[in-house]
């Protein structure tokens, strides 16, 4: 018989630009002890999305053990990224090699402002977004929550914008939900939140905002158990997305309070937007 | 084949006072729409033990339509409460009618304080407990976040504590994780969250500080859609608990920060305790 | 001329149960390194009210250094308390000690429930003061932020209550504001935060909230430069209340939101109560 | 004789490019009811630096009644802003026009990227402060809290940066102290806050971060008592200035805790940087 969770899902299939998404649970593959680990933590995930830094995997080389071999086709979405380019050109390069080696049309287009704290450089972005999207590439920038940025990559045609939620590897959670709740309300595409997520409920937070998806890499692989971390931001995930569409409680100073605490302050953290 | 979920939940099972239980997520009965909409929902939940109140439900009239028909005592442990006693004598009455009348030795001890904010009263409730647990109650007490007061509580013989996370009905969540903390170091016995939780991200981070469980009523039944948020809220605390048990990466201020964000500041709110 | 600040507290001024107080900042002598630091530091702060713990000071013994010599009774009021005293006898021992050496009819009521954490036993406080003002002393009692023992407190008789921010030398801020509130709504006498401010922040949150005041001392004592601090709480106080008389902004998610973010979520935390 | 205030303040001078400032508040213009109300509360706020929309002054005809005629220029520093411009072009033509009229070198450069939020278009801004700068112009720009424009407006050759709090006109004071500490980390030039701040502990937050100053004008402008805010957020700043130069004790679950809470989360939000 069906679960809750399979016929919920079932209901509830995430869809970008034309292409569906078993799960809202994008995951990255830097970190880990091996591919092995790898592998069994993203199974444990649930993800189809699996991202993979083109500067940093031997995707072209196919005499070596390679990342991409535990990854079989059928199961995951791979979606190649920009990790490590810290230029348009490099940026560009690189999204270009992805794709020409057939890996995909898709790109997690990162360009790095600054290698101690991974910060996007913005400008550099857009500029690298509206040539790629101009060439065909299906592009999810990785952006800051700067609400203006993520309406000028929705502008150039991203088909959804992907605002960190802290800095990447920090594990803080979403350090400004006012900005992610303000980007929602500018943009009409998906908002997924990448980088900074660091526990299961962090994850649920950003579900539970309304945002489409959460992609994580430290998180699951920097855990103590990547397996059981991978399992519970499944879960976390999952609760978040229930929760948002159940539709949460208002909330009050205490039950019999006149008025309801459900003010603006309160939704952009994990309030219903409706 | 067993789920990652079953494997896990099979190797750590909650046990308080020689009594197992199957589920994490303990919750009530009240404020629901009909006893069908109250069964739905707490089978979506997952939950084994269901508390009821004594004094509002008519446990000892059999010719009436009664809640607890829809609850096979084969699939769930009845956990009787008090809520709704303003004093000792009332809430020791209450206790010993859903004793006498058959359905637990357990007893979910409520002393209100206050008809407006549901407040325990905690110098009846410290008296009460005594009393009940010399009568052999196995005593469950609805505490404030007081460390002293838990610590009395559990001098007094209850085989687990469970503070409020916020008052009954607010869905606030965790309004001072820091009391929260301190109790898990100040008492031996299991710390079950108790009133407060608004949303499943609520649940995920009450377990995510290492409580033994969670209870909640309003946060369900006062959801729009009751059913999806009780599978929201197994879902959560699921999360939660295998978070807390995978470890967390440690906080920072960004990847390359030199010294991590893992002060006892962000302890309290998600931290892993070891 | 006369300064604003000067202006603004003379049409502002503290009374409680019939006394004025010219400062709403009162702070206590532990800590210091040197009885010469300690009344420099609290002349920087302007405060009058110094509260001196009876068990630590020897205040019968005229024949040695005495930290009231430091402290001109023209200049200061003392506020004998009872620190160090974990049983409701001791309390009352040392309070009435307090009053037959002539310091005053005043005690801060301290029965600690823990050494380790310091937080009161909120039972024994509760007698104690029952007692207390029944033989006529001014008691202010250092309590949780429990509402209910508040009332409590406020019906025995007690001018004032004086709830915990946070444990006593935390330097954690206002833990709990949702709490102050409801401590506010419930009880008619000032309240008046004790314990577990940090820095000035902290002090100008406590009076925004519509606190009558802020007791402190280790946030000056174990301040790098305490009479630097002094000085800064002193300001933080002050503008903490004058913001508080100027009614603040609503908050909005941004300047044209429709929507003002003046829930009741933003109020506990700096929000003017009417 | 000499206060506490005045002797700390002569002996910590902000001073950028150059230019000293008697105060580490500035104050805006807008939404005052009258030039009267305006000219009382910045005389209150103890402002040295005032900034003026050069679009909605009209600082060239001198036949009207003029703000500045209401802001001795012995006594304030103007500040001309390109609030209201939404192109680069736009933003360098008022600039110049301010600088024309002889008004001030400086200027606070506003690049808005919308209407409905007033975030900054931050890469217009960055084009157009390398514009003024090459000029001659002392150009602070309002920005947002991304620490990679930050830097890039240091390298254009601003002498501070002064990224949002939260949005213009919000109120909701620090929103993400974590960027605020980054850029405080990445840039070489003061940090001042602009925008966001909604009442007295908000700027003195600000400060005890270590920020060289805060610039407001709604939260002054829209309380209810305009002369007495601007009283509260001169103390407030006075408070958190002297608070971060004092040098806060550390934060402690509780007193006798072993381990210090000073981890990096605390201090984001209001720690001494030492």
């Amino acid at each position: 018989m069906e679960s809750l969770t399979e016929k919920f899902q079932r209901e509830d299939v995430l869809n970008i630009g034309g292409i569906s998404f078993r799960s809202r649970l994008w995951v990255g593959t830097g970190k880990y002890k091996s591919f092995e680990e790898t592998r069994e933590a993203i199974e444990a995930s649930g993800a189809d999305v699996v991202t993979v830094a083109v500067r940093r995997v031997n995707i072209l080389r196919k005499d070596e053990p390679n990342l991409l071999d535990f990854l079989p086709p059928d199961k995951y979405k791979i979606l190649p990224n920009t990790a490590g380019c810290y230029t348009v050109e490099d940026a560009l390069r690189y999204a270009r090699l992805a794709r020409a080696s057939g890996i995909s049309d898709m790109v997690k287009l990162e360009v790095i402002g600054d290698p101690r704290t991974l910060f996007p450089d913005v400008v550099g972005l857009v500029e690298a977004a509206r040539i790629l999207v101009k060439e065909g590439f299906v592009v999810f920038p990785y952006t800051s929550d700067d609400p203006i940025i993520a309406k000028r990559l929705e502008d150039a045609g991203c088909p959804a914008v992907m605002p960190l939620a802290a800095p990447i590897g920090s594990g803080l959670g979403i350090r400004n939900p006012y900005n992610i709740r303000i980007i929602q309300e500018t943009v009409g595409v998906p908002v997924i939140v990448d980088a900074g997520v660091g526990t299961a409920s962090d994850a649920a937070i950003a579900m539970e905002m309304g945002c489409a998806g959460v992609l994580m890499n430290t998180a699951i692989a920097e855990a103590k158990d990547p397996v059981r971390m991978a399992h519970a931001m499944r879960l976390g995930v999952e609760a978040g997305r229930a929760a948002f569409l159940a539709g949460r409680m208002p909330r009050k100073l205490y039950a019999n309070a006149s008025s309801p605490l459900e003010g603006m302050l309160a939704s952009p953290v994990s309030g219903h937007p409706s």
